[in-house]
C-alpha cells in the first residue's frame, strides 16, 4: 500500500514535469506563432491545447525507465534533458496523430472534436463544406509539420555529450521510418493494394505503434542514463513485444469495447475498414461472407455496427486477439529473463516493465 | 565570354556534386527501407526520383555563395559539410512541395506525373477512384514526413562547430516556421477564411516561398563559411527581395507564360483559385465582375481560361504585377549598397547575387 502511493505520487511529479515541459515548448515558440497572424496563432494554440489533451504515456514510460535505470553519467543536467525528451516524444506522438488523423479521414479524438474538427468550426458554419474540410484538413497537415520539426529540434539541441546525440538521432531517424513504412502498409491494406494476411497486419500494427510508444522510451531512457546499447536493444525487445499487446488490447477496445471510455467515434475501425487482427481472423472464419458486405462501409449505421462486432466475437476473432496478446505478453517476460551476469536487467528497471504490464490488466482506454 | 565559360563550367561541377550528394543520401536510406516492404520500397523510390527532377536553384545559389564568401573557419571539411547541407535545403524543398501537392490537389509537376500521379497509376487501373487518390495522398504526406525528418537529420549531424550548429538549426527552424505560416496563410485565402488584400498576398508570397527559396541557401552559405550574423542578415533582406520577385515572376508565368516551358497544368492557379498579387489587382478594378464567374473554378475549360487570362491582361494586372517585381528588384539592388567599411558585402559576393538577379530577365520556367 505505501509502496502504491508511493507510486502514484511519483507519477503525479512525473506527470507534472512533462505537462510543465510541453507548456514551456509551446509558449517559446507561441511568440515566434504571433508574428504570423491571427489564423496561424490560432492554429498553434490549437495544436498546444491538443497535444496536452493525452495520457502522456509515452513521456511516463521514459521517465520512470529514467529514473529507475539511475545515471551512469557524470553530468547531473542529463535529468533535465531527460524531462525535455520525454515532452519531445510526446510532440511525436501528437505530430503522428494529426497526419494519420487527415489519412484516416477522422474528426474525432480523445472523445471531442480533434484539431481538425475544431477547425472547421472555428471558421465555418457549414463545417462539412469542402472549404471547412480542406481548411481543416490543410491545417492539420501543416501542424504535423511544424511538430514533427520541433520534434526533431528537441532532440538536436540536447544537452548531451556527441556520443549519446548520435545514439538519440539514431534513434529517432529509425523510430520515423518504422512508424512511416507501418502507416504506408496500414493505408495499403484499407486501399486494397496490400493483401491483408495476418502476418502482414501485425507486422504493420507492430511498427506503426509499438515502435514509437513503447520502444521510443525505453531506448531513450537507456541513451540519456548513459546505458549501454546492448541494453538498449533488450530494452527495445522487451517494449515491442509489450507494444504489440497494447495495441492489440487497442484493437479489440474499438470494436469490443466501451466507445464513451476509449474516446474514439464508436465502431470507426469497421466503418473506416481499418484491418486488424480481428479482421484477419475473421477472413479466415466461416463468417466472413455474412461479415464482409457492411465490413469498411462508411455509412455503417450504430445498428449493422453493433451487429458487425457480434459476428465478430461469435466467429471467434476476439477469443482469437486476445491470445496473441497472451503470446505477446508471454514473449515479454521472457526478454526480461536473465541472459548472464553482464547482460542482465537491473531489478528495478524490471520491475517497471512488469508494473507496465500488470496496468494492462483490465484496462478500458 | 571567357568569364561566362568559366561560370558555365563551375556550374556543371556543382550541380553534378549536388546531385551525387542527393543521390548518396537517397541511397543510404534505401537499404533502410528495403527492410519494409516492396511498397515501402517503391514510395523511397519514386520519392528520390522525383526529387532530383528539379533545377537545383536553391542548392546552387547556396554552394555559389559559399564559393563566393570563402572560409574564414580553418577546418577544410566546412567544403563538403556545404555540399551536404545544399543537398539538405533540395530535399526540404521537395517535402514542401509534397505536401503542397496533397493540399492543393494537383497531379503534375515539372511537365509530368507527379508522385500523386504516379503512385496512383503504379497501383490502381481507376487512377481517379476514391481509394487510388487516398493512397497516393497518403503517400505523398508520409513520403514528405520522411524527406523533413531526413533534412533536420542533415542539418543536426552537419560536421561544424557548436556555435555554427546552433545557427544553422535556429535558421531551419525559422525557414520552417516562416514557410508553413505562408502556406497556411495561402489556403485560408483560397478558402475564403482570410480576406484577400494586396498587402496579406504580398506578405504570404514572401514567406511560403522566398524566405526557404532564396534567404535559407544564402544564409547557410554564410553560416558554413563562418561569416558574420550581420552578413547573414544583410544577405538575407537582398535574398528577400530578390525571392518576391521571383516568385511574382513565376505567379505571372503560370498565367501568362508557356505552359510547355513552366511544367505546372496550364492555368491551374486560376483553376485552383490561386491568390495571386494578380488576383488582388484584378479585384480591385472594374473588370472584376466578368473575372470573377470563372475564377477558381475547378471545372474550367482550357478556352474560358484563355479568355480569363485575357481579361486579366487587358484590366491591367499583369502590367502591374511587372511593377511589382520591378520595385522589389530595385530595393534588392538598393539592399547591396555600402552602409559603411565594416559591413559591406564582399565584390564576390555581390556579382553572385547581381548574376542572379540578371538571370531572372526573360525567363521562361
Amino acid at each position: 500500500m505505501t509502496n502504491l502511493l508511493k507510486t502514484r505520487s511519483e507519477h503525479a511529479r512525473l506527470r507534472l514535469e512533462v505537462t510543465q515541459e510541453l507548456e514551456d515548448i509551446f509558449a517559446r515558440s507561441r511568440r515566434t506563432a504571433e508574428a504570423y497572424g491571427p489564423e496561424f496563432l490560432g492554429l498553434w494554440d490549437l495544436a498546444a491545447d491538443h497535444a496536452q489533451g493525452g495520457k502522456l504515456i509515452r513521456p511516463l514510460l521514459m521517465l520512470e525507465m529514467f529514473e529507475a535505470l539511475g545515471s551512469n553519467e557524470p553530468s547531473a543536467s542529463n535529468r533535465s534533458e531527460a524531462v525535455r525528451i520525454a515532452a519531445a516524444i510526446e510532440v511525436l506522438h501528437f505530430a503522428f496523430l494529426l497526419h494519420d488523423d487527415v489519412i484516416d479521414g477522422d474528426l474525432v479524438r480523445r472523445g471531442r472534436p480533434n484539431l481538425i474538427g475544431e477547425l472547421a468550426t472555428s471558421s465555418f458554419d457549414e463545417t462539412h463544406s469542402d472549404a471547412a474540410q480542406h481548411w481543416a484538413k490543410s491545417g492539420a497537415i501543416l501542424a504535423g509539420d511544424l511538430l514533427l520539426s520541433a520534434t526533431h529540434q528537441l532532440f538536436a539541441r540536447a544537452n548531451v555529450s556527441g556520443s549519446l546525440k548520435e545514439r538519440l538521432l539514431d534513434l529517432l531517424e529509425h523510430t520515423i521510418f518504422e512508424t512511416t513504412a507501418g502507416e504506408f502498409v496500414d493505408v495499403g491494406l484499407s486501399d486494397g493494394v496490400i493483401r491483408s494476411d495476418l502476418s502482414t497486419v501485425l507486422q504493420m500494427t507492430g511498427r506503426k505503434t509499438a515502435c514509437y510508444s513503447f520502444e521510443l522510451p525505453l531506448r531513450a531512457a537507456v541513451i540519456l542514463s548513459g546505458g549501454s546499447q546492448e541494453l538498449e536493444r533488450r530494452l527495445s525487445t522487451a517494449g515491442a513485444h509489450l507494444g504489440l499487446a497494447y495495441q492489440l488490447q487497442d484493437d479489440l477496445l474499438s470494436t469490443f469495447g466501451d466507445a464513451a471510455a476509449h474516446g474514439k467515434d464508436a465502431y470507426s475501425d469497421l466503418r473506416e475498414g481499418k484491418q486488424t487482427a480481428i479482421i484477419s481472423f475473421a477472413r479466415m472464419s466461416n463468417s466472413w461472407p455474412s461479415i464482409e458486405p457492411d465490413f469498411a462501409d462508411p455509412q455503417l449505421s450504430f445498428e449493422r455496427a453493433e451487429h458487425l462486432r457480434d459476428l465478430l466475437r461469435e466467429c471467434g476473432a476476439e477469443d482469437f486477439v486476445l491470445g496473441l496478446i497472451q503470446e505477446q505478453l508471454g514473449a515479454f517476460y521472457e526478454s526480461l529473463a536473465v541472459v548472464n551476469e553482464t547482460a542482465s536487467i537491473p531489478t528495478r528497471v524490471r520491475d517497471v516493465l512488469l508494473d507496465l504490464a500488470a496496468r494492462f490488466e483490465g484496462r478500458k482506454s
